[in-house]
């Protein structure tokens, strides 16, 4: 590669931090500032070099950076900083609220279109990876069914919800993806499944002194949309094990499509990830797809993207000649 | 879709009758004819009002058909019949000699150039899928490694090996990936491996009246190349047998990628494929690119291509609206 391309990242919590990491293995890229609502304050780049600016500060680097990888949330950040940020860069986002997902792409895309620059928007493992094999699997195989399982994988809403019961003191829940259903689909067939179905629920609680675990236990499993609906396991552990223990973020999850060709002959495709860090997965995706916003903005693309509209060449850091040769 | 895509297929063997098959599966695509170095003789199409014409009449049709899809050989008809037809149509080829993808490249892209078509070449599962899965998979995670594992899948080489023993009256051999290599792999090891550690071999032999069980299973496990470096299992059966149970052409295997990312955080990637029928299956991924190859040339791109240079919003049959609002 001749030039080694720009990138800046706003935003530093988990991802933003899995984003630095990832920049570090790609030998095509440098990451030239961080950008933060809090300013530098408290921020601690692994290389003391990178530059820590406050976010006001992000047009001075319009000629500085050729892409902006976006790390914020999906609630409120996303949608007010993709569309900003837009105006000056390429950029890179997660934006992962799949209901409002149109909406974000018509904002982001109006801007970008205007400042031809690119910005490919629910970038990350699901949407993402997940959502490129589900098209794949079905434009293969139209006639069939594709599930998606997740996990094993700590759910922020599902242990919010365990802390909010009288007598808890802390909790974390997995959602697992059930191995039976896995394998029946494995198998060829096309089961009906509920999300309750594919997944089992496990919860790791901490109780506050004197609570019933009995009576505790109970509430969990009878709580609705949050666990009656599962197959749920309690399981009661003290603060030290919850700190030790449960503070990682793996997750992962599998696509599987059941289909059939010719006269009902069985076919399956199956893409099945399991990452020992989602955070530092999701940035290592959002850093591959920064490449290829550099590079379609190059040939003189613009406007809003998604992993559709993606080829996987732009994606490498190889060259085209290279990739026919060494990955065909 | 407002407009069908018409589809021509030149061979008629196992992978024209799977595309022949695939396209009845999708709604946006018509059988125009089949091309056939026979003409029409012994040729019977699904469906008695498609066309069968001899392979020189294929010029009449230029303005009939918009993807020829050819599916000859790699050893002596795609290398002739590629940039042949691209002169003429749009073409999908399933190219698979390895070693010989860049001149085909070259040879079919200087002609796709010259009547601005687009011709995308190694089409399939391996190459094609796999080989998505590949770079996919080391775009994301650059430090790590990649393993490509084979089967459950009859090997016609190793097949033909077996038969050529004297006393072996007929014989199939199945590609067996190892559960054990894949494990390892999967539990975030980076092994090195050879192809015998990844595969084992399951042999289905029918002997001659008379001959030897032992001394031929001796020489089958002894024979360089093809089964001494591999576990090797040797099974006796009837010819009855061979014929009722073995003529099955299933077919896959698995992608793998263990990478790290961070400090040493392990993080894994796998594309697997349970194929009933492997020309069937990739009859099925041929169909999908003649999708894309139909509406990259309306874009105004043309040349050879591969599957590295084609989005997965232009395989899929799907607008991109639908696809960011269902799929995404």
């Amino acid at each position: 590669m001749t030039h080694t391309i720009r990138i800046g990242i706003c935003g530093y919590g988990n991802l933003g931090k899995g984003v630095e990491r990832s920049i570090q293995q790609q030998a095509d890229m440098t990451l030239t500032a961080i950008f933060s609502r809090r300013g530098n304050v408290g921020i601690e780049p692994l290389d003391p070099a990178t530059k820590v600016e406050h976010i006001d500060r992000v047009v001075d680097y319009q000629d500085k950076i050729d892409v902006m990888i976006l790390c914020g949330g999906s609630a409120t950040d996303l949608p007010e900083q993709t569309p900003m940020l837009a105006a000056y860069f390429n950029t890179i986002d997660s934006f992962d609220t799949h209901a409002k997902i149109p909406e974000h792409f018509a904002a982001v895309d109006a801007v970008a279109k205007h400042s031809q620059n690119i910005s490919i928007i629910s970038v990350g493992w699901d949407p993402g990876l997940f959502s490129m094999n589900r098209v794949l699997a079905e434009a293969v195989l139209p006639a069939g069914e594709t599930y998606t399982f997740w996990g094993k994988g700590l759910s922020q809403g599902h242990s919010d919800a365990l802390r909010r019961i009288d007598g808890v003191k802390n909790a974390v829940q997995y959602t697992i993806p059930s191995e039976d259903a896995m394998n029946r689909v494995r198998q060829g067939e096309q089961p009906k499944l509920s999300t309750g179905d594919k997944h089992t629920r496990e919860c790791y609680v901490v109780l506050e002194e004197g609570a019933d675990a009995a009576d505790i236990e109970q509430q969990i499993k009878i709580m609705p949309d949050y666990f009656a609906d599962y197959q749920t396991a309690v399981n009661f552990i003290s603060a030290e094990t919850l700190q030790a223990e449960h503070q990682g973020m793996q997750h992962g999850g599998v696509v599987l499509r059941s289909g059939r060709t010719g006269e009902n002959t069985p076919q399956a495709i199956e893409f099945n990830l399991n990452l020992g860090s989602n955070p530092e997965f999701t940035g290592s995706v959002l850093v591959a797809y920064a490449r290829a916003a550099h590079r379609m903005k190059a040939k003189g693309q613009s406007g809003a993207k998604t992993v559709f509209d993606v080829t996987l060449g732009d994606i490498s850091a190889k060259t085209p000649e290279m990739l026919r040769q060494d990955f065909l």
